[in-house]
């Protein structure tokens, strides 16, 4: 391995994920100049002290040399700027870091190097993907519209990334599995020891079919604060995040806010106001930019082709009454159940003209909607029910009234 | 009754409402003028013929007369513009008529007469409602939210306006009600015989309590067109509409656009994606301009006084870990659960100098959320169970440490 490789490694392991003045001196001058520039203390105490703490007595490339043959024994590779199969897109980190901020807000560069499990090439894994994430004390509603959701995207050839946890995280995983499509799961600690260990054997498939990801050495813990940092990598690796179901609490709104930002799309599942699972989702979709998502295709809308993967809205079926005008659909509302009613009385309830109400009678019985008896009109008669002998087809304007015309018996239907 | 009052009652006995030639006319020269107009054969046949077909050998203004006397036998009263009652704001129904469109895009007019049954004053019971509609084929879980919108609605002074139907409507009506607050329903046939018989006993509450009110006249059917034109009232009436339950085919959607234009509220309740009775709302809720309401506090935030009634976001509780800085948080995570570690490791696991880690320790043990032993620094023990006999008060750091900081036994917390 290169020494330009190696020093990568070596930063990885010594330091933080995110780091936003170590990113600053690996974009001015590269891994190994950064690397020196620490160790000869001409940087600020707190780089310095930060990677002696991890260094012990070693050699940072020699320690990166370990790690590396410590991930192969694991059966793991290491995935660098430098390499083929680097996903360069989460380079719009830097973008999104604010200077003066907090820390979550402020290191938020990319990762240096990658701990990578699992047979398929990373950047293009990740080449059409979407995060779907979202609480881990998720209900059953939750986990079985990720699961839905997260089939139809692997289904459709999408990879569904998200961060491997229990719930949303763990159905969105199961679901892709079970579609036949592309899984990543990206971890807040060591390749080693993938959290939480009572999904090991998702873990287990997801190395195989999959791809396991993480930005921390062997034997780093799941600790709380590496997930928020995680999350950054999950929002700019993917063309959109899907969260489903959030606590008022959840770290999930801030992956939103980081897609968004990062110019990826931030969207959201509603569920019932009833639910608490469902109070950070609402308040997210309050916000300006998050889409609402409710199938599959409303995913694909957003995050796949400009102008393609329009998702059609949902319209109920066309009744053959639909296709009435205002004045035929008033005259047809207007005609008496069981008695024949004269034209005169018909145009009256329908408040149009007899003239009016003539054209729109004579529509009305040639389409099989009303039908002309002595004294005037009256609505077709209800359709005989079909009986197993003797059950003629049908054929003409009764098949229209049978198919989808209301008649006498029901009552008026209200449009909503 | 003065002429011109009459001729308002007339049109609308003679005419379906929101016309938009008739409203022209009346727009232009004032009912009794429009009234002439047409009577004498200068206006269209469309509108001559119609009112003919209505008025059999009657006089148009003893017509009028007549109503007003079956009006009062039926306990309601009539309401034109020229009465200290009238909602003026329905004045704004003629900046969304389409010329060109079909029907129920162009006759969207203002009423001209409205019939008013309740003992509440028109205009003062809808200067402050919202409209909480949907659809009739409601599930439990939207009535129960309508009835609760609308039971906090009443409960803050809000009238709530509806259009008595089953399912969402009567939960609406139910729940204002149940809030002490006055309900509106407003209807599309005839006051002497309001739609669905079902809710008869709700009407006969509301009319005690709140205001049945309709701009057909007595006997009219609840003809299908009807809704939707009646529909344009309940949006232009209230400052906003809250959709609970739609379908894709429900036209509660239209209701909404015509909010929208109107410069209402336009408002959705989501809900599981799961059911086929949110798949409207949530097509609405893709659209721009709709917002999400989930708790009464959201609806009040758009219809309230600019600036006042903004709803607090909801945030989960504060824990006393929510306090650490970045680099706090860090060390803690880092404290093993049962053995002490030195500082040294404390410091490389938490990616920190020894100099920094050693502030958050001492920090971190002053707060109690650390303890110092031989050999290095841990988390405190977990508190006992406190039993019935014998427990003590609990102060100090002991108390910090119990009323929310997590201890040994609880596995890392990930956060979303």
């Amino acid at each position: 391995m290169d020494e330009e490789r190696l020093a990568y490694v070596a930063l990885a392991c010594l330091l933080e994920p995110g780091n936003r003045l170590l990113g600053d001196l690996v974009l001015r001058g590269g891994p190994q100049e950064a690397l020196r520039h620490i160790l000869t203390g001409r940087e600020p105490e707190v780089l310095r002290g930060a990677v002696a703490a991890r260094l012990g007595g070693w050699h940072p490339l020699r320690l990166a040399e370990a790690a590396a043959g410590h991930a192969d024994r694991l059966g793991a590779r290491l995935v660098t700027p430098l390499d083929d199969e680097w996903p360069t897109q989460l380079g719009d980190l830097v973008r999104i870091s604010r200077p003066d901020a907090r820390r979550e807000e402020r290191d938020t560069y990319p990762p240096l190097c990658l701990w990578v499990r699992g047979p398929l090439p990373l950047a293009s894994a990740l080449a059409r993907s979407v995060a779907v994430v979202g609480s881990r004390a998720a209900t059953s509603y939750g986990e079985s519209v990720a699961a839905e959701l997260s089939y139809g995207l692997a289904d459709r050839g999408w990879t569904v990334v998200s961060g491997g946890a229990y719930g949303i995280d763990a159905a969105a995983h199961r679901g892709a599995l079970a579609g036949g499509g592309a899984t990543v799961a990206v971890l807040a600690c060591g390749i080693d020891r993938p959290y939480p260990p009572s999904n090991t054997n998702l873990f287990d498939r997801i190395g195989d079919d999959g791809l396991l990801v993480t930005e921390w050495p062997p034997s780093a813990a799941p600790h709380k604060h590496r997930f928020l940092i995680r999350n950054r990598v999950i929002a700019a690796a993917t063309r959109g995040t899907v969260v489903v179901e959030a606590s008022a609490r959840s770290g999930s709104r801030q992956t939103l806010r980081r897609a968004y930002e990062l110019g990826r799309r931030p969207m959201v599942v509603p569920g019932p106001v009833t639910s608490a699972m469902s109070v950070g989702t609402h308040e997210a979709l309050r916000e300006d930019g998050v889409r609402l998502v409710a199938r599959v295709e409303h995913i694909l809308e957003e995050v796949g082709a400009v102008g393609a993967d329009l998702a059609a809205p949902v319209r109920g079926p066309q009744l053959p009454h639909d296709r009435l005008d205002a004045a035929e659909a008033q005259v047809y509302d207007a005609l008496p159940l069981r008695r024949a009613a004269a034209v005169e009385e018909i145009a009256a309830a329908a408040g149009l003209s007899l003239r009016e109400a003539l054209r729109c009678l004579s529509l009305l019985e040639s389409q099989g909607f009303a039908v002309r008896r002595s004294g005037g009109y009256s609505l077709p008669p209800p359709p005989k029910p079909c009986t197993a002998a003797g059950a003629a087809p049908i054929t003409g304007t009764a098949a229209v009234a049978i198919s989808g015309v209301p008649h006498g018996q029901i009552p008026p239907q209200e449009p909503g």
